[in-house]
Parts: structure tokens; C-alpha cells; sequence
């Protein structure tokens, strides 16, 4: 992703302390492609480069950085220059950043800021993470209710260079509460002596500040908003989640389910695969992994109790895998559609009937073509294979196909049920992992297939 | 998700004939939210409801309805109803409507289009499905760059209420090619008599009509845009793409990559999880399932072959499973590590050396702490289990655990190889689904199983 090729002209403008050229620089492009580019180079060149910007683009710059090259310029740079920088980050990325600071260094910081930031810095800091606090801005345009269309767009015109969205406006009342939305596309259109209060919106959507920010970031995207105005447990306005906001939520989001389904733990931030250390890989993969081969043993318990059943049948140990492997798949497909139906609204915990009917009749299908491919992968594949007296190979084969049949029913049902569960309890319905599962089915499938074999073929 | 109480109220004024009410009513709140609670009624009623809304409304309305509820409107309304509906629905959506409709109902519809809206609805459709044409819209303004700052808000206001945003607008030349961006805060900021082309951005970050709808997402995301320009093969603008459909674009993929990793094949539309009938779950699921299920007689055949040294120590049908399953969950777990790290950007094809070092290290490290388990497991839990002459327990365990240890490094890099690999050949590396990778690695895992063993254990 980075462009190596920059890297050596960058740093010969730097030694010749062409001033001039790197000021260019930082201005030619959009700062999330300046901020690519110089991460080439080392936190100290970096800032060489980036203190030669003007000074909104420095903040702008920074913020875009990747976060452990903000930290490491952070160590270094002298108190003032941060203070500068932090002044003109986006009111969230630089609460973001205190977060992730040492308290010494906050608190070196924080006086070189004006008194207002820093109650800003400490109040957006103060949200739990994943909340709808924790990702909001403070950088918003509020409105009286009784100023005139023409007033509002000169006040939007006087604070536009110091907010994140001047698009968007809400209009509140003396103590804060949310009264009305207005966009400055209705501000334009509107006659110039309307009144706000009498353009606005005043059934605005709206979040709590306590509320899950996957939450607010769905909002966004179903009703197409530019911003989210949040409001604390009175209905002042505190905040608002802007639409870029929701892209990176809605994308940290998926990373997180993706990884839980594959049993991963620990999280996951932005541009970091390679930067990680193996051990914190191995880490973040071990819990589960060691875990689930510790619960492995009960399959092995399994197997050894049925060990005579083996002894006399040695040909149901080579459909042994077939049969648990194939219920890990079912399972995991159902679990897989479950919890992405949950996560997109499409359904709720109370349609749990109508999903297990469907599940079921999926299951059912399925069950039918594995099983009659199962019954004749028997009857061709184990033609020359012994068979004790007593026993025919079209009784096996039948034996095994059943058994793979009722396993596939039964973890396709248990798939849809678990993260059904979850999600009835407030659980994240993505903690049931595939490989928990897999597990989980091993041990249900190895059950079904001695029970089945020994039932009907009278072992 | 639906609210079913207010279908009755809804039916109440219908037959009342109350006009007035549900006019309001259509008025009362966001359009999707509307649209979403007529949607408990059937597609006559909820026409019924729409019909009395204010024209702009009623497309809007329409636009937030489910696909399939918008196809069985359309087949009972009248060609000037669903003309003028067709009309006012934003560009693109208009254009998704016209893909999905029968080519007989398409060829009725059209006629009653006005000229410029037909061409429109051609070209949009035209594009193929996935790439930034397919997703982009065409209301949006363009400028030229000798307006001055307050004759371009002048030409703002004027089409503001046709067009999708006015807050970005698109310099270009008498060939339609993109020579710069203007945001309405910049005109706003602007003296009211500075030159469009002077105050506007030339560094336009673009797509090409026949990018990748991901990319052209991602682009929206990194660069915190609210639309970004669509440009043909000769550099003319032909749409944009704004930050609503960005975040529709990034779900619709999370839902593939999900489903892909579950082995789902199909797509999946917004919405359908209830309503898709079991039979296309079925059909869904069903290819993946019974061909991995057969590609699973491969390790009925190698457990066949190694049947003698089964038959000897049957101990070893004890830990078959854990080893194989193991080996499953390592090998979908860096499968979806490299998955992701590839979909977020954060490591690219080149960096394969660097990533299966990364993951060997990682692999070692699970090796050790699994390797130690087992050969505990196995000494713990087969303490009573009688071993043939010239076997020791000790030594048995020290082959399982050897050879799990070398089925979790095998695993592990298979999962990030085969991502990788894909990656390489242009092919999505979401392809290597995790119960197809499960079912590779059953195959070495049991491969290595009775090597070890026999290698170890001189059977």
C-alpha cells in the first residue's frame, strides 16, 4: 500500500531543507494520501515533512496517520507542537487519541490546551468504547429556533472553517434539547427572513448516547444520513456521528464477526496484520483453538467407548470423518446466515420458529442427497472391504447414510439456535464461533453414527 | 423489524376514505420509516397509502420498499403511476428497478417516460453488476469553471431540489471532462466573485466506470467523501457514487465474504432471509456441503489403506478426530486473518514471504502449547487403555503429538497460503471458503496422522 518510490525524494528535500518543496508537498494531495506516503519514511522525517504544512493540514495529516505512528511522534514532539496539532484534530480522532495516551503524557499535554478543549477531550474520553458516545464529534453547527434562514447561513458561514460538517444543523432550545433538524440545503431554498424553527425537521432521528454504535451506524445508513445527532438520558444534544463515522464503525464491525466465527479472540485495529508480533497473533488464536482440542477429548471418549463396535466393524471408522465433518459444514453454514440475518435486521429472536421450520426443511433436503450420495459411496468405495458374517454391506451403508442424515438435521438446528440464543440473551450472536461449533457437532455426530450403527445393525 | 399495530389504524383510514389522514400520515415521518411500516400491509393497500402522498414523497416512499414489494406493485399499477413514481426515484435506484423488471414490463413502461429519462435509465442499467458504473447515480451538478462563487450557488439553488446532493459539485470542461470539485462550503466561503476554476480542487480523487464497486467504496471511506466522481474511458464524468450507497456497497460485500467463507454460494438481496423459500437455502448450501462431503471419501480411502495399523493400535481412532479438526480450526483461522488483512488493504499479494513467516511463527507457537497438551491427554485419559507388546504408552502419545503439531503447521499455512494465492491470480481470496479449506487439511492431517505413527512407532 505504501509508495517507496517518494520515500528518497522526500528525504533528499529534507536534507537540502527545501522548505518550500515540502510545504508543496503536504498541500499537492488529499491528506489521507499525504499521510500514506510519509508513513514510508521514520516518525522523526515524517514530522520533517508534516510541520512544514499549513497549519489545519498538520492536524488534518496527523489524523491520518496510522495510530502507532501517532503515538511515536507523540513521544517526541515537543508540548506546544502537539497542543497545536490536537487543537485542530477532529474533536473524536483527538478524544481517540488521549485514550490510547499514558496518563503522563496526558497530563503534560492537557494544560497547553485552551480550557475548553480540554473539558471536550475529557468528555468525548469519558464515553465506553463501542458506544455511540465513544465515536461521536463535538464539532457541530446548533441553531436558535427564531433566527431567520439568511441569519442562519451567516452563522453557518462564520463557523464553517472550524466544524467537521456545516451540511447538517441542529436547532435546540436554551437548555440544549433537541428540537429540530435543518439542512443548509433547506437554509438555501428557504425564503431568506423564514424562521428555523419553522423550516426544521422536528421529528429528528436520533441516538442515545448509551447506545451500541453498530446501532447508530445502521441508522445512518437506513435513512441516508449525512450526520446523527446523539442525546444524553435529558435529550440535550452531546454529539453527532457523521457518515464516515458509520463506514468505519459498520467495517471495525465486520472484522470483529468475521473473527469471532473463526474463533479468534482480542481486538483488531486498523493497518496492522503485519505490525503485530506472533505472539500476540498466537495470543488472540490460542484461547480457542487450545481450547476447543482440550474439548477434542471428549470426542476421543467417545470413540474409545465404542471401541468393541470399531473392533467388529472396522469399515465404520474410514466414514467416521465424512460424517462429523460434513455436520461442522451444515452448521456452520446455518450459524453463518443466522447471525448475518440478526446483524442486518432482516430478523429477530422472537421469528425463531419460523427460522428453525426453515432450517429444518433445508436440513431435510440436504439430509437427503448426502445421505443417498453417502449410501452409495459405500456400496461402490467399500465393495472389496470384508464384512463380518452377520452383516450386509447395504445394511451399512444404510446404517452410516442415516446417521449422516440425522447429523446434518441436528447441527443445522443447533447452528441456528445458538446465535439465536445469544441474541435473545443481549449476547453478540457472532460469539458462536464455527470451530466451537464444529466441536460441539463433532461430538453430537460421533454419538448419532455409533448409536445409529449399533441400533440398526444390532451390534 | 415490522410494526404490525399501526397496519390496522392504516386500514381503518383506508376504508374511511380518509384522505387527509393518510396524506399526514405519509408526511409524518422518514420515508424509510414509512416505507417500512406499510410494508405490514399488502402491496394493494400499501398503495393505497402511498397514492395519497405528495409526488416527491410517494418516489421516495417507493425507493425504501423491499425489492420484491416494488415488483408486485409494479405489476398492478397503471403505466402513468409507475412513470411518474420512476421519474422522481433517485437515478440510480430507478435504474436497479429497470434491471430486475421483465423485458415485457420494461418495453410498456418506457414510452411513458420523457426521452432524456429513458437514455438515462438505458445507460445506467447498461453497466455490468459490481462495478462502480452499475452503483453510481447521474443527478448531480456539474459547473463551469468560468461561473463565479455566487452565480454557482445561484445555479445550486435552482436544481437543488432535482438533484441527489448539491453540497459537491463537478467542474468540467465543454467535454463533460472532470477539471476539478467544489464543495458548497467552499463556494460559501468563496468571495462572492472569485472564479469557480479558482477556487476549485484539480487533485479530483476519481473511479473509472468499470472499477470495482469495493474499491470505489473504499475510496469513499478513506478519503471521507461524500460522493466521489465516476469517470469513462475518456476521462468524461458520467456519475458519481455517494456515501450512502458507500455504506450499502461495503454491507452487501461483508454478506458476500461471510457467506463465501461458509462455503454459501448465491447472492443474497437485502431483506430475505424469511421470505427466500427453503428450497433456494437448499441450493444455496447444497453445492459446497455434498461436494466437500464427496471430495470426504478421499479420507475414507487413506483411513482404509491404513486399516492394518488401525487394527493394531486402535488407540490411534481415539485422537483421529481431534487432529483433523484441529487442524481445520488453525487453518480457517489464518485464512481469515490474510482474508481480511488482504479486503482492508492492510497487506497485499507481495507481502507473501513476509506473511507465512508471520504465520509460521504464529504456527510453531500453537504447535508447542498443543503438542504438550495432547501427549498429556493421551497419558491422562488412555492411562487404562491396554497396549500391545512392544508399545509404550509414552511413546504413542509423543506420536500424536507430534503429528498434530505438524498438522497445525501444515494447516496454518495452507489458510494463508490459499487467500494469497488467489489474491495473486485476481480472483477473490474470500473463494477459500473455511469448510472447504476443513475438508484439505482432514486429508493431510490424516496423511501425517498415520505417517508419524508409523514413522515413530516402527509399526
Amino acid at each position: 500500500m505504501k509508495n517507496p518510490l517518494l520515500a528518497p525524494e522526500l528525504r533528499e528535500s529534507l536534507q537540502a531543507g527545501n522548505e518550500q518543496e515540502l510545504r508543496a508537498f503536504c498541500e499537492s494531495a488529499h491528506p489521507a494520501v499525504v499521510a500514506e506516503l510519509i508513513s514510508a519514511l521514520t516518525p522523526r522525517e515524517a514530522w520533517d515533512v508534516v510541520r512544514h504544512a499549513p497549519l489545519h493540514l498538520r492536524a488534518a495529516i496527523f489524523s491520518h496517520l496510522d495510530e502507532d505512528i501517532q503515538e511515536d511522534m507523540i513521544e517526541f514532539l515537543g508540548r506546544n507542537d502537539i497542543a497545536r496539532i490536537v487543537s485542530d484534530m477532529p474533536h473524536d480522532d483527538r478524544a481517540d487519541l488521549f485514550k490510547r495516551l499514558s496518563e503522563e503524557k496526558r497530563e503534560a499535554i492537557l494544560p497547553a490546551l485552551a480550557q475548553a478543549e480540554r473539558e471536550d477531550i475529557r468528555r468525548l474520553a469519558a464515553y465506553e468504547e463501542g458506544t455511540a458516545g465513544a465515536v461521536m464529534t463535538s464539532d457541530y453547527v446548533t441553531l436558535k429556533p427564531d433566527l431567520t434562514a439568511a441569519e442562519a447561513i451567516e452563522r453557518l458561514r462564520k463557523d464553517a472553517p472550524n466544524r467537521e460538517t456545516i451540511y447538517s444543523s441542529y436547532v435546540v432550545d436554551e437548555k440544549r434539547r433537541l428540537l429540530g433538524y435543518v439542512s443548509l440545503k433547506d437554509l438555501i431554498l428557504a425564503r431568506p427572513n423564514a424562521r428555523v424553527g419553522d423550516i426544521m425537521y422536528s421529528e429528528v432521528i436520533q441516538v442515545r448516547v448509551s447506545e451500541d454504535q453498530e446501532k447508530a451506524a445502521r441508522m445512518i445508513q437506513k435513512y441516508d444520513l449525512l450526520a446523527l445527532p446523539v442525546i444524553n438520558g435529558g435529550d440535550a444534544l452531546v454529539g453527532i456521528i457523521t457518515h464516515d463515522d458509520a463506514l468505519d464503525i459498520i467495517t471495525q464491525e465486520h472484522t470483529e464477526d468475521m473473527e469471532k466465527l473463526m474463533a479468534i479472540t482480542g481486538s483488531h485495529e486498523a493497518g496492522v496484520y503485519l505490525k503485530t508480533p506472533a505472539l500476540v497473533h498466537f495470543y488472540n488464536r490460542a484461547f480457542w483453538v487450545v481450547g476447543l482440542a482440550a474439548v477434542g477429548l471428549v470426542s476421543g471418549l467417545i470413540i474409545q467407548s465404542f471401541q468393541d463396535t470399531l473392533m467388529q466393524l472396522m469399515i465404520l471408522a474410514f466414514y467416521m470423518p465424512m460424517v462429523t465433518s460434513t455436520g461442522g459444514n451444515t452448521g456452520s453454514q446455518s450459524a453463518a446466515v443466522v447471525i448475518r440475518a440478526l446483524a442486518l435486521g432482516e430478523v429477530v429472536p422472537k421469528d425463531a420458529l419460523r427460522i428453525l421450520f426453515k432450517e429444518f426443511q433445508v436440513a431435510l433436503m440436504l439430509s437427503l442427497v448426502l445421505g443417498v450420495m453417502s449410501w452409495g459411496k459405500v456400496m461402490f468405495l467399500s465393495q472389496g472391504t470384508p464384512v463380518p458374517e452377520g452383516f450386509t454391506l447395504g445394511w451399512i451403508g444404510l446404517a452410516i447414510a442415516l446417521a449422516l442424515g440425522l447429523q446434518v438435521v441436528t447441527a443445522t438446528l443447533v447452528g441456528a439456535l445458538l446465535p439465536l440464543f445469544a441474541a435473545r440473551m443481549k449476547w453478540d450472536p457472532a460469539v458462536v464461533a464455527s470451530p466451537a461449533l464444529a466441536t460441539v457437532v463433532d461430538v453430537t455426530g460421533l454419538l448419532l453414527y455409533f448409536w445409529t450403527a449399533k441400533a440398526l445393525l444390532g451390534i
